[in-house]
């Protein structure tokens, strides 16, 4: 267990698992079976897995036959946008644009990246307003100079750094007429904000255990039945033959449990985390009078507060509160430890000193009017101080 | 739990978890940090990886810095095949061969067609003996021919079906004068016989959580340092910027003590396991004279008794054992359900009908006399229906 003084406000990067995942994942973990064996015990273990697969449809809107087990939301985004990219170029040659927001996960971007250094994509990076939200004339004016040649569309559904929601919606009405499938990263979405597969259009979604209180190693990315996707992970056949390799079921089951109460929950969850959140950026603009909301003021994550602190260097910051217990981000976990600045908020506009000067606090399904009250009291004295420093 | 009457013979498709394992997986469950954060408890989780990456090291006879872990043996041989192909064949153009057993499971073999169709390789399947060998002058032979146009060689270490173990050190002393790297799959074969990555000189070697007493959903390429390796997941730069997503740190743990317990004992449970196994076929025989055992009959895994049972389906009789509580397998885990004979069976030069009629039972470490018992007292029977049904 962590240290009960520790403030943990970094749920955007891993939240702790629910009593009902650990509980669903550690009833199966003395079992034995290959979900693929033919014998009982296989058969068995193969009746967990596609009961969790019909739990993760009932909740995300999906079909069951259209969820497909992942090792966690970023091989999900590379199986997405790798898979839809080979499929569709495969299909007709022409098709090398790929459509992105300048703000996706760098599991996406990086993705897309290597498509184009190593598969002849052509890879567009659309821009995005100061709020961080895709400007959706740019999209137009990109799929409708030359439709024939996109062979995806991706945006994720909320920014998992400034917590913004994109227009996914307007993202499909704009692909959907010239018949581009667009995939959507919802890994910070799901069960933070509505989200239901076949009402919002889109043909593929991503999402991890890990960010909705399942485990870690789990994912899904649920993709439309009639969109050809090409594997990534090739060997036995499981998953449509698009994901290979024996299926986790403790996890599998864990994760369904996570999805299933995270959705059930999530219209609660939220009312009381934008009370927490805005407490919280009540207290730090009291105590810092110059700090900067960054992200849309209102169409945001939940439990989104990331801050810009002029004349401080984020690292500093995240070290100083640390040290105080209150854990936190300078941006995604996943490019933590690299000091360079945020490329979303380079692409929002913002200099490169005013990137870094930032912190993330995500709360979730543990936070308390507590964690608020101790970034309260620590915030001023934690800036002078990372003032100080760089004076 | 299982049924306390089940008799898993079925442990090369999956093995139960041991207690280490289970203990060290969840002890870890209830934490929350993300191996990537940087505040204490993201440190806290990555020195839980870090421990584990040096047992698994420890263990297995790499550096730590040897140790990728990946989402099981799939990922891990697909990772190995297409990332030492990519890099190989971007550094030189002429590196398009890649040369492999025909008896590869799968997860080689599927990749490496997938690297044919799309990604320009030559695929060179190479023949066995008839007990499943690799023939080590067909390989000099096809390296010799044109070593400079060669990618990668990948042979298993062991056999998932037949159990015959490869001449991985044979296979590095051809093709190490020619600068050409060598994976192996040894999924089946560590914890069963003596795996030493550094002792046998491969480059890359897969290995697999839930083979070995430990988690599904989680596995390892040890690869050596100064081999460049393409990602085959993209994102955030975990693990050497080889295999990108968030560090499972829960399944870690398990998979590192299993690992540590299964080569710890491996001389011992290789001894009971050899026991037990000779004592399977033994009776086998004695019920079924014209019962033919498959693979090498002394240079196999301990564990496995694979058989053919002439005039017999082998989907017949693995229905007929299992209604008697005798859980075994007609070949591996993931290519079962499809009614389609053995690649491996075949390339040993059997027939299609052959090739049919057979089961694999594969002993672990909760397998006990009881369990060949039980096989000794159905197996007759069981076989004298199923050649009823056909007749």
């Amino acid at each position: 267990m962590n240290d009960s003084r520790t403030v943990y406000l970094d749920h955007a990067a891993t939240t702790p698992m629910t009593d009902v995942a650990v509980e669903a994942m550690t009833a199966h973990l003395r079992e034995v079976g290959n979900a693929s064996s033919l014998h009982a015990s296989g058969r068995r273990a193969r009746r967990v897995v596609e009961e969790s697969r019909e739990t993760v449809a009932q909740a995300l809107g999906c079909r069951p036959g259209e969820v497909v087990f992942t090792s966690g939301g970023t091989e999900a985004d590379n199986l997405a946008v790798k898979g839809l990219y080979w499929s569709r170029r495969d299909a007709d040659p022409r098709r090398t644009r790929i459509l992105a927001t300048a703000v996706e996960h760098h599991a996406v971007l990086d993705a897309l990246a290597w498509l184009e250094e190593h598969e002849g994509a052509v890879v567009e990076l659309l821009p995005v307003d100061p709020d961080g939200r895709l400007r959706i004339d740019a999209l137009r004016v990109a799929v409708e100079r030359e439709p024939e040649s996109v062979a995806l569309v991706t945006v994720m559904w909320a920014n998992n750094e400034v917590g913004t929601l994109q227009p996914v919606g307007e993202v499909v009405a704009v692909a959907h007429p010239h018949g581009i499938p667009v995939h959507t990263d919802a890994v910070q979405a799901v069960g933070a904000v509505p989200v239901d597969f076949a009402a919002s259009g889109v043909d593929a979604l991503s999402l991890s255990g890990h960010k909705v209180g399942g485990p870690q190693g789990v994912g899904a990315l649920v993709v439309r039945r009639e969109v050809e996707l090409a594997a990534l992970v090739h060997g036995g056949g499981q998953e449509r033959d698009v994901r290979s390799g024996t299926l986790d079921v403790p996890a599998i089951a864990g994760f369904a449990a996570a999805v299933e109460l995270a959705v059930k929950q999530q219209s609660e969850h939220a009312a009381r985390l934008t009370g927490l959140r805005d407490d919280l950026v009540d207290a730090v603009r009291r105590a810092v009078p110059d700090a900067v909301l960054n992200g849309d003021p209102v169409d945001r994550l939940p439990g989104n507060a990331h801050l810009s602190f002029p004349g401080c260097e984020g690292d500093s910051l995240l070290m100083l509160l640390d040290a105080r217990g209150i854990e936190c981000s300078t941006g995604s976990a996943c490019s933590a430890g690299v000091p360079q600045p945020s490329h979303v908020l380079l692409a929002m506009g913002r200099s490169s000193d005013g990137a870094r000067s930032s912190l993330r606090f995500s709360l979730g399904h543990t936070s308390s009017a507590a964690d608020v009250e101790a970034v309260a009291g620590a915030i001023g004295a934690v800036v002078e101080r990372a003032r100080a420093a760089r004076a």
